[in-house]
């Protein structure tokens, strides 16, 4: 926990001052004043991050953490755990929804093993941080020890020191690919939330109605059994959380630290990003919301965590599929910025306005 | 009119075949069933256009046409009206929203002038299909004669032609350039629609409340000395369009015909789609919404066309900015249907499903 401390007492919030120059120049642009809606705010927090008007997102990452979950055993999924390895398989094959998404926005996609259930070779080109061979079932007994739970956010940390070491990285995307990783997500909301699992439980990758009833139940199970102190992320991923959630939260944290920003995606990255601003609440100037997943319990954290979605297209997939999206639109509002002349160095009067 | 009855008459529906095909192969991706929203369906319907499962949308060009409004004396804009003719200037120099917009989207520019109150040099690189000086004060007179509406809709359809002769195009987006056309353009859904023109009315580029009221009188009076009859488009183009709004029915008309999909920006190109749907109920097949517009007489076109906008980023500027955006959505799902591997191809099971 110390470490941890040291990295997240080191982040600083960024300086105000290109924030400002942004908001000015955005309101001298030969158009009407805030027509370019949500565009204008995001290149104006992305101009504070990097301190300059003319920021560059040329080096696109999608950081997908992979994890199995034990509590999948109480049959709370529609697929086996088994998909788990087979999808991390389909990423570096670059055959998935992500790979396709993320190359469309020109970005890259990395992979991390956190603890996913399956001996890797380990010469798959993945970021090999295996922690343990799944959680444990959460119905029964804590997911995960502490100090495993501390071990998973240093772990998204140090990810985001090596891409940074390894030429560098303009943006992280969160992803996630873990075979009944809703479950835990739910959890870990309705522990923070106090809101009743039941109106916070979706249906994952499409569960039936009796199925949901079980997820709800096992969920109430959990959270009943371990008592997860609502203040303290660090219990709450110990007791009700994943592997690969710590990893995320941490890749936010060491996005802020590094000063980087850094785009969540969907139910499960939300979850983690939001454990992250518990532990860290500058992390937060970092952050950006990518998509509303359909998932009912993300709506609650990008409310808690003041974040508006850019997009809304009906996505639950997770992978980072929605902050690939993201990418594309966060990209075009560094151009807008950028790019559009004012008023002044085209020539047209604005006297009248 | 004979002319335009022939060409829209020529209009034929894309057959389901690749539809039907698309839907198939989205079903059997290695993802949960239906996980890509609403980039699923739109994949599917460019499938069903193109014929094929791997669409192409390499060559995208934004068209923005641009006209002048004699309804700008009556004082229902914060710009003057000479500010028409200086964005003409400040695309075709590549300053403007539209241009940092596009480049972003990978699509080209093209500007027409339909009707803007400025002689532009013969050289300048734009559309010059001038049919008149602006448009005449519809709260004194019709906007324009009946063979102008009809001539400014063919304008539109020769541009489609045009672009696809030299080089050709895959998809189409409707851009907008004319200071004061919120107002022909919500005189024109309130003649559809019959809605009360106060519900339908919008601040435009930023207008106060005082100007607001003057706007909404000024759309009464229009409506209340033409009689627009809400099921003839010539009619109501003529009596309270503008020169560019049929131009961009055109466009969406021709996009129709030449068998490419056309994407509508806000307000002003959606008025104009409204129309083509009206003349040519086909064109419907091959139109895509963009964005949800901050007019609210947007909202009403948008349904009552049965389509749903892509994004919804508080934009209120026109210029084909909204499609720019959507451009770079709608290619993304063309990559979703045809690159993310099934189940089969990645060999993962999918007998549990």
């Amino acid at each position: 926990m110390e470490k941890l401390k040291e990295i997240i007492d080191s982040i600083v919030l960024p300086d105000e001052k290109y924030l400002k120059k942004a908001l000015l120049r955005l309101s001298q642009q030969a158009r009407p004043k805030g027509s370019l809606g949500v565009l204008e705010g995001l290149s104006a927090r992305l101009s504070g991050i990097f301190n300059t008007l003319d920021v560059s997102l040329d080096k696109k990452v999608i950081v997908t953490c992979a994890g199995d979950h034990g509590v999948v055993a109480e049959g709370i999924s529609v697929f086996p755990g088994e998909v788990t390895s087979q999808m991390v398989h389909n990423f570096v094959n670059r055959g998935a929804s992500i790979n396709v998404l993320a190359k469309h926005a020109g970005a890259e996609v990395r992979v991390a093993d956190l603890g996913v259930n399956y001996d890797f070779d380990p010469y798959l080109p993945i970021f090999h941080k295996k922690i343990g061979k799944g959680t444990n079932n959460f119905a029964v007994e804590p997911a995960m020890s502490k100090k495993q739970a501390i071990n998973s956010i240093l772990i998204g940390i140090d990810i985001v020191d090596e891409l940074l070491n390894k030429g560098g990285i303009d943006i992280i995307g969160t992803g996630d690919m873990g075979i009944g990783n809703t479950t835990p997500s739910t959890a870990i909301i309705a522990a923070v939330s106090g809101i009743s699992v039941d109106k916070l439980t979706g249906r994952g990758t499409g569960i039936d109605d009796k199925t949901l009833l079980k997820k709800i139940a096992v969920i109430n199970k959990g959270l009943a059994l371990h008592k997860p102190d609502p203040n303290d992320p660090i219990d709450i991923l110990s007791k009700v959380g994943g592997f690969e959630i710590g990893g995320i939260a941490g890749l936010v944290i060491g996005s802020a630290q590094k000063g980087i920003p850094v785009v969540c995606d969907g139910l499960i990255s939300t979850a983690g990003a939001l454990l992250a601003c518990m532990l860290a609440p500058y992390a937060r100037a970092y952050l950006f919301a990518s998509h509303n997943s359909v998932e009912a319990g993300h709506v609650f954290m990008l409310k808690h965590l003041g974040l508006n979605p850019l997009v809304d297209l009906g996505f639950r997939l997770g992978e980072g599929t929605g902050a690939a999206v993201a990418f594309t639109l966060l990209e075009a509002s560094t151009r807008v910025l950028a790019d559009i002349k004012t008023f002044e160095e085209v020539k047209i009067g604005n006297a009248h306005l």
